[in-house]
Order: C-alpha cells, then sequence, then structure tokens
C-alpha cells in the first residue's frame, strides 16, 4: 500500500520498467494491450497517468497536507482549525512549504485523499487531527508509508509521531477549581464521542467528581455544534436537580450555553457557572466573558509542522512530543453557587 | 513576469534549452560558469532548481491556491473563510483538484506566493478574495498571466474573471428596513476600510440615509476584530444623541456589539436593534438571535472555483458572474424603536 511505484505497475503487469514507461507516456513499444493492462493496473494502485510525470521526476512535493473531518457548518465556527493553520503555516513558510488543504466526509474518503496525494506525489507528508478510537487512519498511513504526525496521543498512535495535550489534567483542573467555589452539582457538555480526546475528558471528569464526592456529574453528548450545544444545555437546565456548573468541550457550544441560561431567566454566575474548553477571542466577546481552558493552539500547529518535516527529512525527531496542558483563565462566567433557599 | 520557462532561461543566458536543462540537472554537458549563470538567472527569474523537473514535465498541477490575507486571530473566527473553502473544495472535488492554502501578511507576499506557485507549477490558477482599492495583485496576475478569479468586484478587477455580491444593495434595503421600523438614527459599524466592498457598502449606506432623511447616519471603522467590533460599538452607544440602530459588516463584530449592549445596560431590540452582515449559526446562537444579511457563501465559493477551472481549461466563461444578493433575514435583535421620553 506504500506509494506506487514504475516498479509494482511493471512487476504487476509482468513487463519491463521502460514498457510502462512507454504505455503511461502514450509512446509506442507496447502492444495496445499490454498499453491497457498497464492503465488498468495503474488505476487500482493509486497511480494518476496525469501525474506520471511529476512523480517519475522523483522531486519532493515541498508540501504538506491537511485533511479536516468535520461538517463545513461546524467547521466554519471552530476557532481551532484555523488557528491550527496560523501555527502550520508559520512553520511551513520557514522551509517553503505549502499546505494542501481538504474537507473530507468520513474516514474512508480521507484514507482515499492521502493514498491519492501520495500517490501523485502532491504531498511529502500529513498531519492528522481528532484521532479517534481504533482509527482506521493508523494503520493505512503506516502500510501507505506516508510520513505522518498526529495532532492527539499518546495512545492509540501506533508508532506514528505524534504531538499531544493532557486534556485529562485539564478537565481535573477545572472540576477541581469548580468544586472548592462550592459547587457539588457539575454537567459536562462534550463533543464527539468517538474522538479519543473526548473520551480521555470523559473519564479524567468523571474520575475528578467521585474523588470530590460530588453529588451530581451528568454528560451530554453532542457534535460540537452551538446547535446541539444548546439542546443539551436545556436537557441539563430543565431537571429539578440542575447542575450549578457547566463545563463545555469548546467555546462555540459555550457561548451557546450562555445564550441558553439567559433565555431561561437564569443568570451566569449567580445561578449557573460556565466553563469553556478552548479560548478564542469569542470567549472574551460575551458579557459576562467567559472563564475558559486556554492553551496556544498555533504553537501547537507549529510544533506539528516542525516535527512532521524533521520526519519527512529523516530527521529523527523525538516521537512523542507532550505540549504545555491548558491551564484555566477564570473570567466573569463562574462564581460561587448561589445559597440554596429551602421553602419550610 | 509570466511563468518562467527553460526558454527564459535560455535567451538570458545566451545557451541553448538544452545547455540550461543539462545545467539545471546537475549533468555533464556545460562548463562550470555556465552551470552557475544559468542557476543564478533561474533564481532571479523565480525558477526553484527543486521543482524544475516538475515543471519540465509540463503536467498540470491540478490544484489552485487560496491566500489568505488577514491576521489569524481574525481569520480563526471568521466563518466566512471556511465557509467560502468548504464550496470551493465541494466543487474541486469533482474535479480531482486539490487546493493549496496560504496565510499571507501583506499584498507584497501574497504576489510573492503567487509567482513561486505559478513558478513552480504547484497550482493551474488562484482564486482572490478582499478585493482593494488600487489593488496591486490584478496587475500583477494578469503580468504572471497566471490564471485568477476575483471573488468580488465588478469594478476594480480590470479583466480578471469575477464573482460578486451587490453589497450596496443589501446595505440600501437595510436601511430601509430599519427607516421603515421608525429609526431616525442609525450607526455603521465599517470593516476594512481600504476593501472595495466596505467602500461599497459605505456609499450605499449614506446614499439611503440621505434619502431617506435621516436625522443621523455615524459610521465606525474597525479591522473586523471583535475587539475593535466592540470599541466601536462603545463609541457609537456612548454619546447623548446615541443611534437607535446599528448594522454591523460582520457577525463576529454585531455578536461583541450585543455583549457590549448588554454589559452597557442596554436592551436588544428594546433600545438598540442590531443588524449584522453575514449569516452564520453565531447569530442564531446569541440571545436574542440577531437579524442579519444572508447570503449562500460555499455557493459564492463553488462559483468562482468553477469559473477558474473553467478559466485554466480555456473553456471561456462568462468573465464576470453576479451572485445573489444577500437578503435581510429579521430576527429578535430588531424591532421599532422606543418612544422618546422628554422630560418636561
Amino acid at each position: 500500500m506504500k506509494r506506487p511505484t514504475i516498479a509494482d505497475i511493471a512487476r504487476r503487469a509482468g513487463v519491463s520498467k521502460g514498457a510502462v514507461s512507454y504505455a503511461l507516456n502514450g509512446q509506442p513499444g507496447v502492444s495496445e494491450a499490454t498499453r491497457q493492462r498497464v492503465l488498468t493496473i495503474a488505476e487500482e494502485i493509486g497511480w494518476n497517468p496525469n501525474s506520471a510525470a511529476r512523480a517519475l521526476s522523483g522531486a519532493a512535493a515541498n508540501a504538506i497536507g491537511l485533511a479536516l473531518r468535520r461538517p463545513a457548518r461546524v467547521l466554519g465556527l471552530e476557532p481551532f482549525y484555523m488557528e491550527l493553520i496560523s501555527g502550520v503555516e508559520a512553520e511551513l513558510a520557514t522551509a517553503s512549504y505549502g499546505l494542501m488543504l481538504q474537507v473530507v466526509a468520513d474516514s474512508e474518503a480521507e484514507i482515499g485523499v492521502y493514498r491519492r496525494w501520495w500517490g501523485e506525489r502532491r504531498v511529502d507528508g500529513v498531519l492528522i487531527c481528532d484521532l479517534r478510537l481504533d482509527d482506521p487512519r493508523v494503520k493505512a498511513l503506516t502500510e501507505l508509508e506516508l510520513p505522518a504526525v498526529v495532532i492527539g496521543g499518546p495512545d492509540g498512535v501506533d508508532g506514528l509521531a505524534n504531538t499531544w495535550n493532557d486534556d485529562g489534567a485539564a478537565l481535573a483542573e477545572t472540576v477541581e477549581y469548580l468544586a472548592a467555589l462550592g459547587h457539588r452539582r457539575l454537567g459536562r457538555v462534550a463533543g464527539l464521542s468517538d474522538l479519543r480526546h473526548t473520551r480521555v475528558r470523559a473519564e479524567a471528569f468523571d474520575q475528578a467528581c467521585r474523588r470530590l464526592a460530588l453529588t451530581l456529574a451528568v454528560t451530554e453528548s453532542t457534535d460540537y455544534s452551538g446547535e446541539q450545544g444548546a439542546q443539551a444545555t436545556r436537557r441539563l437546565l430543565s431537571g429539578p436537580d440542575r447542575p450549578t456548573a457547566l463545563i463545555y468541550d469548546n467555546d462555540v457550544m459555550a457561548i451557546a450555553g450562555l445564550s441558553v441560561a439567559q433565555e431561561m431567566g437564569l443568570a451566569v454566575p449567580g445561578d449557573v457557572s460556565i466553563v469553556a474548553f478552548d479560548d478564542s477571542p469569542l470567549c472574551r466577546l460575551v458579557h459576562p466573558p467567559l472563564t475558559a481552558l486556554t492553551r496556544d493552539i498555533p504553537a501547537h500547529g507549529a510544533r506539528a509542522a516542525r516535527q512532521l518535516l524533521d520526519v519527512i527529512s529523516g530527521a529523527q525527531p523525538p516521537m512523542s512530543q507532550q505540549m504545555t496542558t491548558a491551564r484555566l483563565t477564570p473570567r466573569g462566567s463562574t462564581a460561587k453557587p448561589a445559597p440554596t433557599i429551602t421553602l419550610r
């Protein structure tokens, strides 16, 4: 499954490399039957005749690839991706590398993009985001022998280079902070449940709540969209024993949650405290400004790009690099819970 | 300034194309002095030896380029760009074209990127955004003979293909709507003042306010960031004769403005109405949801990409295509102004 070469086509077709080259370039010297067989094999193994000349040249593509698998409506709202891209590009610029970007619908399409990029020599390596549980991309990239760096891990990368954040520690710190303020009933609005970092955050949340003997620790799953974040907030705040603090897996959902609280006549932070994971400028645009878990996303992108350039050049970088853990930035959306008033 | 070819180097060096090829490929057959002269000329005219083989092959790059000139902190927050990219990619996917993305600091850097992309045959054409007054990119792209489509216009494109929106009509419709509700004092929070579409919107705003004989029509300029949108809103709402309705050039600033109104104890829409240009899901996440000028940005991206693919293939598309004008979507952030109370 590695990048197909003229030799691979020759071996499968049972002809010489020269004959394959004639066939691919439309030159005389091979029979029409052989030409057809070569073209069929070339297509099967992901060789694109249009880019044959480029791949034949053996030149580096001087570009890396990034495929993003989120619906456009979510991508457009997530400051995370553009911040990541800006960091990646800052690093690539120092090496005169380009960035190929592709939005994909699912893992299968994403692996297809990698196979095509590599087969056509459009990229020298790729960055992969949003690592999933049992992620099929890890095996596919290993088989393709396409240089890759995972933005995530360190578990589940199966030998691929990676840069990661300790999301579990950040979640635990947040729970401890809210507990120290006096909150006993916490709600969590989580992102896509099959993402590995969602799992890490979920386990850290549950463990911290148990350790601190909190009376309520409830999680609602979403697709990271503001719409689902709003729905999850309505469910969490509509029960009789509602949480007094909510932790959101991104800032877009936290802003949607703030609006839902206002719509339901609940004061933030008087009736409910709100914490956002990821601290884009959006968190400081709303009123009250949101307490958030701050991390340097452009720096993460730059570090991953540097690591990928090192992998590509054979410089053997450290295979697993840990970024600084997100730190809690308290703002106006968190406070002590209101004292419980019991009517007698 | 068009894409440099082997022939250009040969002509300048006063040697044959074959000799240039030998020199670039490090093959024997030319003197060391000639080799150095060829390499120097190649560098001067933007020929990159690393990609010589690729360019020599004459193969299409099967990719288009998009350079974005906004600071990362603004890009991350602007749903516009990712929505545009998602539409561009949907169209490119049908043609198996890739997208090269680059964030640039200024026009000069952007033109440098185009020259490099074209010289190295990394792209077959480019899309350009955010057309400026006396935009140097238009002349540079024409001289490079790099296929291009401007997302903007129709003025100032100087013969380049373009797809455009009638922002002036959208602004005029908004002013008429607010005037019909009874507003007489309008404020406008404008984007970057050297963008051509900002100028178009400004003229439409001023003309419509004059035509309707409104008593106040004041504009504050910003860089499109939420931060500057908030500052502009504070200035507009702090005077004695404050506007009763505000029109924002993007939704991020409108959301910042909504928060400023809340922070200043002003009700939206009771004390001040708010209208956002561009209607991303952000506008429906806040409370009250924002009245916005809605347009189909992914469709605009797809149309521009299709037009560029046609320019590249020589299919002679219509040179100037008008997209559907943004339509006003009234939501909870606009209402009649409060009656004026005069204390006697």
